[in-house]
């Protein structure tokens, strides 16, 4: 049976811009071939009402499942709660549950639960809160969208409260080969194998680093046992 | 006047997998808001005919410019070249100007230019090349899409090959402040400053480590003495 697929959506004009280095897709991606989930397509948009609405329009009818990162702070520029409401049609105001769990947050702090920290306990109606163990303001789930902050500590910390959720897949067994021959002598042998065994998946990851080039050539497969005889006939082909 | 506008494609499952993180989205972005050109959306899709075809077709027709990474090697999992063409409805075929290069390359390491190699040399009808200082194989343009391999040290020397090509918008100029207090305290008078300072973008990008905390405010916009000015005033909102 084929697996479940996800796609993911990061939000944030400061990944665009260059400013900062995105490291929530690599953390995702890890996450999901671990239970078997097949991340197809990730889309990096900016702060834009339409450009949100439009990848969660598209990528939740493409993919079983779809994760966002960015965007739902306390500040003016954080529109990702309202751009997934919209995307679904879905009312979305400061919902109970929300505002209590961030209502008693503040005042153990002794801080202020001002307008701006309220914005964070909207949540579109039917929508499924993910708990934020790092600063309690939580995320949600509406429909097949899962939508959670950016800050890199609390994203890995809701995927670890959303992946047990889900149903995974066969995870993917995956067996890399590092051949240190230019990629040209490899290209004709590695098409036949890979017809050869076409129920996997056959890649090749060029390197060149110090002077030293080759590829490094991973087979991928849920059958363990296919995914080891063709990685024996490669090593075969290209003895060290 | 606006910016010119650009889009990437990264392809890859090595990438989706998890099991490589990519590098060349953060250099591009950062390389293209230096010549003000605004990177609006970056798509990371797998080594699927369809999947590339599509993305192609979609950011073409939305942004000035495409870069694509990625897919342009000598293996059986090399299809972006061929893509980019179907995209375009353009003939594909071993062209003679590329076939040349690498024929000339191959001959000065003494290596075999087999059928594997050959494939390199397959170039769009109508596409200008892109020069590859690091291993020759080149790159090309079509229409409005940059395609460009992969291997950091390549995508970077063809990135630099190509960008002084482009006619570039104003530089973004940018201003950071490190406010040490809670995204809730900051966004009332930050969105108070947005909306005063709407030609200009205005972002909140919270962080949490060892225990502080607070958000780098980044002013960004094209005309210095605003940002001068704006950076003037939230500074004396929040003084250290």
């Amino acid at each position: 049976m084929a697996n479940p697929t996800a796609s993911m959506i990061v939000i944030g004009d400061e990944i665009l811009s260059g400013r900062t280095r995105d490291s929530n897709m690599h953390h995702l991606a890890k996450e999901l071939t671990k239970v078997g989930i097949d991340l197809r397509e990730v889309r990096v948009v900016s702060d834009d009402r339409e450009a949100i609405v439009s990848a969660v329009t598209a990528l939740a009818a493409e993919t079983t499942h779809v994760f966002t990162s960015g965007g739902i702070g306390p500040t003016h520029d954080d529109i990702t709660a309202d751009c997934v409401a919209a995307a679904f049609g879905a009312h979305i105001d400061i919902r109970e549950d929300a505002y209590a769990l961030l209502a008693a947050h503040y005042e153990r702090q002794g801080a202020e639960f001002n307008t701006a920290r309220q914005r964070m306990a909207r949540i579109p109606d039917g929508a499924v809160l993910i708990e934020n163990p790092v600063s309690i303001a939580p995320g949600f789930a509406l429909e097949n969208v899962y939508v959670m902050a950016g800050v890199p500590a609390v994203f890995e910390a809701m995927v670890a409260s959303v992946l047990p959720t889900l149903t995974g897949g066969a995870p993917l067994l995956s067996q890399n080969l590092r051949i240190e021959r230019g990629e040209g002598e490899i290209a004709g042998p590695l098409a036949a194998l890979a017809t050869e065994y076409n129920d996997l998946s056959i890649g090749s990851y060029p390197f060149q680093k110090n002077g030293i080039y080759g590829a490094n050539i991973v087979i991928r497969g849920q059958d363990g046992a296919r995914v080891d005889a063709a990685m024996s006939k490669l090593a075969e082909m290209f003895p060290a």
